[in-house]
């Protein structure tokens, strides 16, 4: 294997570190801890086990965590009183809405009633919109940990060609907006474009946020280029496998993310630095 | 001249007398004419003709027009207190803030303002939000235009390249967005793009914002390419001229937009549907 590791793992410990010691300066300088609310309409079994991780990784740096805790039976109604409820909640910086949401719910008007500037997730539209314009925002975890890796990594983005590969909302087109922020030549592939690797082959950085295990092969990677894995799939062995052949990859990328170890353990990590974010633009400090 | 050109004023002219009939149509269901309020700031000699423009445009079509027409000391309270009006006044269906706004008030700010329901001028980050989420949103009229024309003209846009050079937010940006949504492979360019020419001659759709007079020579164009030209600068004889260098380009283009007579003539055209898409969805009709 030639390429470097943008390990993720190492790099997401040592953004909590930082992160640890922010929270508690920014602690003191509030009178009490940033907060994060998670509203979690029970039901859905990975959903506890993700709302578990997001609490303790709350008391490892520090900040404060409440869970609203909804039955499965919820009205909106019901579920956009306690957004609002949490909106006019001075003691709460961060508001994570769990999804997915049992069917009856209508996830888009929830994440509309949240207060965009308490959107840690990076999910309402005007926090999309803001990226969107290239302003400001709170951005959407994933991309954003993506982003911190090629920096702390010192990959040169500017005037480069960038692919990003899938267009979700939540995932790649933010990703394509980050990558065009930072003066990169940006296309955008999806299921629809016909010759993925004639694109990639064209570009030094490639993200892929497909959804799909072993999309894409070494073939398709221009030698030296660098490439940032945020698939996150379940294999039929139950092991985790990403979008990319990651162990033929790595023989002709320059830099590589892993999966596990890549972006994924930038996720949570990204959301604690909006937190921090959003409680000093919410006090202005 | 061997490309097909892409005449903006016959297809601006088709669809003002299309969205005449749809607005008598909407009037008969509502009662009352569909109404766009255009609030102005005075000062800015420009702005008054445009805004005449537009008071014409909704004559023709048989839209509602209302200025609002402020001091040029208007503090950005009483900027937002006209907005909160409009927002509030249930005969107001579209509300457009014409810029720019004298250098103490603050564009940004009084934009957030406006319900994003009314925001026909597709402005407001919630609908740049909702477009960059693959949503339903009221669009930007340039890049609309821009689309329609594509539309018209049965230009096959899934699975083809496109570029779109340039990267503002109320056209670049926006027209990428578009693109994406209609299957193409999207590569957005910028003035930090090292090799612009080698990028687009690996598209078969060309789309140029970038506000630079010649800055797309034929030598760019891939033969058969369709080209876009939203530049509309003016040149040293007066005259208007695009992005792109159109005589040799339309030697080597499928098709081309011309400029003037491209582009620009279908925004305001597009203003006026947004009219009648955001009166619609307000009223549920």
């Amino acid at each position: 294997m030639t390429a470097t590791i943008l390990d993720g793992r190492a790099l997401a410990q040592e953004l909590r570190t930082a992160t640890q010691s922010e929270i508690a300066h920014l602690s003191a300088q509030l009178g009490r801890t940033p907060g994060l609310a998670v509203v979690q309409v029970l039901g859905d079994a990975a959903s506890t086990r993700y709302v578990r991780s997001i609490e303790k990784l709350c008391a490892t740096v520090g900040a404060g965590f409440r869970l609203i805790a909804l039955p499965p039976e919820t009205t909106q109604a019901e579920l956009e009183a306690s957004i609002a409820a949490l909106n006019a909640d001075s003691e709460v910086d961060g508001i994570l809405l769990q999804l997915p949401l049992p069917a009856h719910l209508n996830a888009n008007a929830a994440i509309m009633e949240i207060d965009h500037r308490k959107d840690v997730d990076g999910v309402h539209p005007i926090n999309a919109g803001l990226l969107a314009q290239g302003r400001t925002a709170l951005v959407a975890n994933t991309p954003a940990g993506g982003m911190e890796l090629l920096r702390h990594y010192q990959i040169e983005l500017r005037g480069k060609r960038a692919a990003v590969v899938g267009r979700s909302a939540i995932v790649g087109r933010p990703m394509a907006q980050l990558l065009i922020q930072a003066d990169a030549t940006v296309t955008v592939c999806h299921s629809r474009t016909p010759d993925l690797g004639a694109v990639l082959r064209e570009c030094e950085i490639v993200c892929v946020a497909a959804g799909r295990p072993g999309l894409v092969t070494a073939e398709m990677i221009r030698p030296g280029a660098v490439v940032v894995d945020f698939g996150t799939n379940v294999g039929a062995d139950g092991s985790l496998v990403g979008d990319v052949d990651f162990a033929a990859s790595a023989e002709v990328a320059g830099a590589i993310t892993p999966v596990p170890g890549g972006t994924g353990p930038m996720t949570n990590v990204m959301l604690m630095r909006n937190l921090v974010a959003a409680a000093r633009n919410l006090h202005q400090l």
